[in-house]
């Protein structure tokens, strides 16, 4: 008998869909040109690079124009923040974003300090959400960047996005507005138009694409020329804004993943079936904090085994073939910045798990999840 | 009846073998994890993402910790250049390379220059080579950086790298030396430390690799914090050197590429049948003069069709079936800097034609090129 595995760490990776796993072997197999090329094989290779773009803009419901593609949620939100506060500078000094950033935020904000810029973090309270009225006094005419995150990749809670764009222009300020929105893009309707973005960050990997593909959508009505914010150089890539050979066999997927992505409005309330189910299960347990807020997208759960460290029960699990993490793949080790923020206490800290679900986590996922937990619990030594 | 379409220009990119392929769905639909995750499938993840390190250093010859991954050759030379320029500003501004460089070369020097450095350019004589005295006139103690490429991407000229380390020996300069190798990688035996190189660029795809993989060499001997070279902010992938994700697909397939390549030596001595039946049959038709020198990589050679322009010429090609370039992917429609340096007059820049090489290039395929050139010379309407 085969016990398939249960994979509950969808916001580390996602497997990679059949749909985007087609498209790549189309792209390897046959499409292989460089876009660049002037002779047929490049042509064909340019027609698909072209495609896979469409498709993205697609979805974001932006022009094809305004949709650059990167190696990942990295590199997007490298370029929105580096790229465009140092090509604003003259405008202004100030930067705000949040305490709870992915680390590809925060590391490029401490690189603008560095350079001299003002970086105005913005607390959250307990349950990982900006204050609005923060945002409003934090945003001034000096203002030249705003970042925020639209989904916390540790908890699932959403920041007010919205709420910034109507700061920035109630306080007369020329920032550019950015959204990391590589936890939330396939999940929630989210449109940078509709939300007033002028840049936003998504991910293929995140929503069972390949890894090695990104895309930064750039506004083509506010940011007038993008390749300002060029962190790359060589050829013209990319409009100029990321220069070197379009990494292609993971555009396409990125394309094709994309497009195979189911209505968000069923997914998202199949979600809240299994993230109830698991919470009833849970409490059942007992012994156990949950750190999302209740208003957080279900895709995402923190939770805190009391009185255990979750590294342990993290390997626990994974022997069990049940996977999850204890925070951000990208902070490998390090104690969760986002917790901390929350104000929560160090025993909740070291105890943090994170579960988090894909459209193709099952009710039988979960309900395995909760007995392998259950015995975990008991198992696993306390501290 | 298929006649099958003959793929001449892979100094631009290559097919992807088959062993890149299977790696790459074995990466796909099973080792999907993501290799910070510290679960199961992130270890998994993980070992695929060390075996193909280990492939790659194999094939260089060095330490599997002295190789970096990133997204492909311009990230490479970007690294190399910026990264290390910046990180060594303090013991000088003087940086030396080439007026023959890639662009991804080429526009970072243009970069430094913007931000003080002193960028000294050696010209190159007819054959596209720089001359060995000029190197030694041009290092000084001040120079920190010196970047000259192994293989020319256009005409094939060799440049004497080894010659760069002599004289940065004899000259007491703290300078670090890179090699943009991206061409001569897997085609001539070229192993850093044997070359005295500090930093070295291989790219996947000029291999029969995927786009979307390429990685940095960094001497550990010499360079003690490769993190300082940094580019992008984030997770600590790669040794903080490059953040984000590590493009596992593609770089799963450029290990088991590097892996396929076969033995250097027999291959060149193929390339090089292939290249004196290409002239043979070149002079035969008349009126194509041979822009690429005599000891250059048999794998690239460029012409020029005198009376003729080079883009109609290749679109004829094209028409057949049969593949070539009129200069570097990464310099899309604009004149060759390259041929404009080794001091070729305009009509040659305008007729050039680049035809480059691989591995599966057979007899048939140059036979193929040649009636069809010597058809498109006629065809082809002069200026």
């Amino acid at each position: 008998m085969v016990i398939m595995d249960v994979y509950l760490d969808n916001s580390a990776t996602t497997p990679v869909c059949a749909e985007a796993i087609a498209a790549m072997r189309t792209a390897l197999e046959t499409t292989w040109g460089n876009p660049s090329s002037l002779h047929k094989k490049g042509l064909e290779a340019e027609a698909l690079l072209e495609h896979a773009r469409a498709q993205v803009a697609r979805k974001l419901r932006c022009e094809a124009e305004e949709i650059y593609f990167t190696s990942g949620g990295t590199e997007s939100n490298n370029i929105a923040l580096l790229g465009a506060a140092r090509a604003r500078f003259r405008l202004g000094k100030r930067v705000v974003s949040t305490n709870v950033e992915h680390s590809s935020v925060e590391e490029s904000l401490k690189r603008l300090e560095a350079e001299g810029f003002e970086v105005l973090r913005l607390p959250v309270d307990g349950k990982g959400r900006i204050c609005e009225e923060d945002l409003g006094r934090a945003i001034t005419p000096q203002t030249i960047l705003v970042s925020i995150m639209s989904v916390n990749n540790e908890t699932g809670t959403i920041q007010p996005v919205e709420a910034a764009r109507r700061a920035i222009q109630l306080r007369r300020s020329p920032a550019w507005l950015h959204c990391d929105a590589v936890q939330s893009f396939g999940k929630l309707e989210l449109y940078p138009a509709a939300l007033g973005l002028d840049m936003m960050s998504v991910s293929a990997h995140k929503i069972h694409g390949p890894k090695g593909a990104g895309a930064l959508y750039l506004n083509k009505n506010t940011i007038k020329n993008p390749k300002s914010l060029a962190r790359s150089f060589g050829g013209a890539q990319e409009g100029g804004v990321r220069a070197g050979t379009q990494l292609m066999p993971a555009i396409a997927g990125f394309g094709a993943a994309v497009e195979a992505i189911p209505n968000t409005a069923e997914t998202l309330a199949k979600m809240q079936d299994l993230r109830t189910h698991m919470l009833d299960g849970l409490r059942k347990i007992g012994g156990i904090a949950l750190n999302s807020p209740p208003g957080a997208l279900p895709y995402v759960t923190n939770i805190s085994v009391l009185g255990k460290k979750g590294e342990p029960l993290l390997n626990y699990l994974s022997g069990k073939g049940v996977y999850v993490s204890t925070g951000s793949a990208c902070a490998k080790g390090k104690p969760s910045h986002v917790l901390k923020a929350m104000g929560l206490p160090k025993e909740r800290l070291e105890g943090a798990l994170r579960i988090s679900f894909s459209r193709f986590t099952t009710m039988e996922d979960i309900d395995r999840l909760l007995r392998v937990l259950a015995e975990g619990k008991t198992a696993v030594m306390g501290k």
